[in-house]
C-alpha cells in the first residue's frame, strides 16, 4: 500500500514513524522544509532564547534507516482524487492512500494589509524574521531625532491572548528588563511598551478560569500592558487601528490571533468547515472520499466528546496519527472494517508560560490548575522529552540552563541573505 | 580621543576590546553584522557540522559593560579624510583615528560569470548558502533523467588549495563518506566526486614541504580529486573550463583562491597595494596620512622580515592590533613619538585540518612539523580556545564530540527566506 503523507508536522511525522518499516507500506512523506519543526518553541527562537536547528530536525534522519519511507522536499500543489495522485513542484506522486497533515497557517482573516505589514510565527523561518525584525530595529533607533517615530519604534504589540501570544509577550518583556537595556545603552528602554491585545475577556481562554486568570497577573508582572475585549481593525505598518477606533503606533505587530487550515488545491469546497478545515468522519477520512485522509489541524471531525471539533493542538494531531496507522495496518491486512478504530480526542491537559518561575497548567484528572515555578519546571520538562532527537533535547536544555543562570539570551545574530540567488538556484526554488 | 573602527573581525575586535574603558579614549566599532565571525569554522558551516550561531558571537554581548566602545551595524561607504569623517549606510561619525580593519573579500579576479555562478565562502551567510545549496541540490538530484545532467549535480568543484580550499573539501569527503548516502538513499554517492583545484605543484603551498605533502596524501586518502597545476578560465554555472582546455561540468563551484582587501571609497588609488591592499608604514599608518591606520588583511606593509607583506592571517591581524592599541596609549598620553613601536610579523606556526584525524601543523621555534591524529587534536584545541565566548566554545566542542563519535553533521537545515519584506524593512536595510 503506498501511503503519501503531505506534512511532516506532529501528525504527519507520528504518522511516518508508526508505518515505519512496516511490511506492505510504501510510504512518502511530503514537507516544504527539510526538517520537522517543533512549534512550541517558535517563540523562543523570535525572543533569541533558542537557535533555530535547535527545534528542528532534519526529516532524512529520522528516516536514515528506513526502508519504506522516502522523503521529498516539495510544495504540495493540487490533488487529483479521480487519479489518485498529488502533484509538487518538483514531480507527480501516485497513492493508494493520501493523508493531508499540512496543518494550519496564520490567518489574517483577508486582511492584506495586515498580512503585509503584521509579522506572523508559524514557521522557523518566521520566528527568525521576528527576531531579525527587532534587533534591526532597536540597532537602528539611537539615530532617529523624532520623538514620536522613536516610541512607534518602541512598541511593540502582539494581537492574540493565546499560548503563542502569551508566551511570545512574555519573553519580550523578559528581554526589555535583562537584556536590551545592557545591548543598547544608547536606548531608553523604560519607553518600550509590549501591547497584548485580545478578543476575548482575558488571556489562555481555553483553558480554566483559575490559568485564564494567573497568566493576566503573570503578564502584568513582567510588566506586558494587556488590552482584553480590544479587536484589531486595521495596521498599516504605522498605526495599530483598533476597533474603539483608538489607534496604538507601533513599527512590530506580531500576529497571532488566527489560523485557517492549509486546504491544497483540488478538494472540494463543500467540505470545508469553519477555520478553512475540512470535514472528516470519525476514521479521519475525509467526508465523500474513500482513500483520502485529514489529521490534526487541518481536520473538523465532530465527535460526541467534541461536538464542535477537536482543538488545534499537538496532541490531538499525534491521537489521530496513532489511530490511522491502526486502522490503515488493520486496511493493508484486509481485517473486517468494523474493528477500525473510531477517533475521539483525549485531554492530557493544557501548559503555558510566562517567563523564568512563571507557568500555568491545567490537568484533566485529577481535576487541578496549578501556576508558578512548579508548573514551569513540568512545563521544561515536557517540552524537553517532545523534542526530536537526544542532541536538540541536550542543546535546548543547555541554552535554558545558560539563559536561566545569565538572564542573558545569547543569540542575538542578525543572518541575513541566506541564499545566494543563480540562475540555476533559482531554477531549484521554483 | 576619538577612534573609529570600521570592521569587528580578528584586529578590529581585538583592538576594540584593548581600548575597552581606557581613560581618554571613546570608540565606535563599525561592521556591517551585528556579530563577530570565527572565519577559520566556515568551512564546517558549510559542511553542516556546526551551527552558524557556534561560530558567530554578538558585538553587543561582547561590550555589554563597556562605558566608552559603541558598536553600530552599518556599512563603511566612505572615508573624507579631509574632513575626519566616515560615511556609512546609516549615518556620518567624525573621528580623532580612524582604523580599517574591514579585511578582505574573495576576489574572482574581475570575472563576472566567475562571480554570478561560483560560490565563496568569506561569511558565515556565505557558509550557509553552500550547505543550502548542497542539500537542495540532492534533495533534487533523484528527479533528474538525464544522466550527464545528473553526473553534472554529483560533481563540486573546489578551486584553491590553500587551507579554506583543503579544509572545504576534506569535509565533503566525509560527508560523501558518512553521512550522505544515509541521507539520500535515492543517489548513488559512489557517483559524486570532489576536485580540488590549485593553481600551484601542490596543496597549502604556504606551508613547509613536509606538510604540503601530508595534506596531499590525506586528500587522496579521503577520496578527494587533487588536480594541482591546473587553473580555472572560466565558469558559466555549467561546466568549469580550465586553462588546458579541459571541462569538468559541475553545478557547484566553491571559490576559495584568492582574496582582495576591502578598500573604502576615500582611499587614494595611489596607496592601493597588490591583492588590493593600502600601503602602510610600520606603525600601520596609511601612508601620508596622519591620523588614519589599516590593519589586518586589509593592510600591506614592507618590514625586514616580510619585504613583500605580512601574510593575510588572523595572527597578523592581532599582533597589529595589539601594537596600535600600544601607541594609541602613548598618543593619548602625548608620549614621544620615538617610543611608538613598529611592527613586524611573529610567526608563531601555522596549521590546517583534512578531516578527522587528520591535521597538519607547522612550528617555528622549535622549527618542527607534523600530522596526523596529534596535530589533529592541536588543531581542534587552539581553535576552541580561539572562539570567542565560553558558550560557544562549549557549543562547538559538544557538537564536534557529537559528529566524531556519530560520524554524522547534524545539521542539515535548509532555512530560507530568512528577511521578511515589507516596505519598512526595506528601508531599514537600504
Amino acid at each position: 500500500m503506498k501511503v503519501v503523507i503531505a506534512g511532516a508536522g506532529f501528525g504527519g511525522l507520528k504518522l511516518a514513524r508508526l508505518l515505519n518499516n512496516k511490511p506492505g507500506f510504501e510510504v512518502v512523506l511530503l514537507d516544504r522544509f527539510n526538517y520537522h519543526q517543533f512549534q512550541p518553541l517558535f517563540y523562543q527562537v523570535a525572543t533569541a532564547g533558542l537557535d533555530a536547528s535547535n527545534i528542528s530536525f532534519p526529516l532524512r534522519k529520522v528516516f536514515q534507516k528506513s526502508r519504506n519511507v522516502r522523503i521529498r522536499l516539495a510544495e504540495l500543489k493540487e490533488v487529483r482524487a479521480a487519479e489518485n495522485k498529488v502533484i509538487t513542484n518538483e514531480e507527480e506522486i501516485i497513492y493508494d492512500v493520501l493523508v493531508l497533515a499540512t496543518g494550519a497557517d496564520t490567518n489574517f482573516f483577508g486582511n492584506s494589509a495586515l498580512a503585509t505589514h503584521a509579522f506572523p510565527m508559524k514557521s522557523t523561518v518566521e520566528a527568525l524574521q521576528i527576531r531579525h525584525r527587532l534587533l534591526q530595529l532597536f540597532e537602528r533607533a539611537h539615530l532617529e531625532k523624532d520623538e514620536a517615530a522613536l516610541q512607534r519604534m518602541m512598541n511593540i504589540v502582539v494581537v492574540g491572548g493565546g499560548p503563542t501570544g502569551v508566551e511570545v509577550s512574555g519573553a519580550l518583556a523578559e528581554m526589555k528588563q535583562y537584556v536590551l537595556p545592557k545591548d543598547y545603552p544608547e536606548l531608553d528602554f523604560t519607553r518600550m511598551n509590549i501591547f497584548l491585545l485580545e478578543g476575548a475577556d482575558k488571556t489562555l481562554a481555553a483553558m480554566r478560569e483559575k490559568s485564564s486568570q494567573r497568566s493576566g497577573e503573570y503578564l502584568e508582572k513582567l510588566g506586558v500592558k494587556l488590552m482584553t475585549r480590544t479587536l484589531v481593525k486595521n495596521y498599516d505598518g504605522q498605526d495599530v487601528e483598533l476597533n474603539n477606533g483608538e489607534k496604538i503606533p507601533a513599527a512590530t505587530v506580531i500576529w497571532a490571533a488566527g489560523i485557517k487550515g492549509n486546504i491544497p488545491n483540488g478538494i472540494d469546497k463543500s467540505l470545508v468547515a469553519k477555520g478553512n478545515r475540512i470535514k472528516t468522519d470519525r476514521y479521519c477520512r475525509v467526508q465523500g472520499s474513500e482513500n483520502i485522509y485529514a489529521i490534526g489541524d487541518l481536520a473538523y471531525m465532530e465527535t460526541p466528546a467534541y461536538p464542535t471539533g477537536h482543538p488545534q493542538v499537538a496532541p490531538a494531531a499525534m491521537q489521530q496519527a496513532g489511530m490511522l496507522a491502526s486502522n490503515l495496518r488493520l486496511m493493508e491486512k484486509k481485517s473486517n472494517p468494523d474493528k477500525y478504530l473510531q477517533f475521539e480526542y483525549r485531554d492530557k491537559g493544557s501548559m503555558a508560560t510566562v517567563g523564568r518561575n512563571l507557568a500555568v497548567v491545567d490537568l484533566p484528572k485529577p481535576k487541578w490548575s496549578f501556576g508558578g515555578f512548579f508548573a514551569w519546571m513540568i512545563w521544561m520538562g515536557l517540552h524537553l522529552m517532545l523534542i526530536l532527537g537526544v542532541k536538540n533535547r541536550f542543546f535546548v536544555f543547555m541554552n535554558w540552563l545558560y539563559n536561566y543562570i545569565t538572564y542573558d539570551q545569547n543569540l542575538r545574530l542578525i543572518f541575513r541573505e541566506f541564499y545566494k540567488e543563480t540562475d540555476d538556484q533559482k531554477m531549484l526554488k521554483s
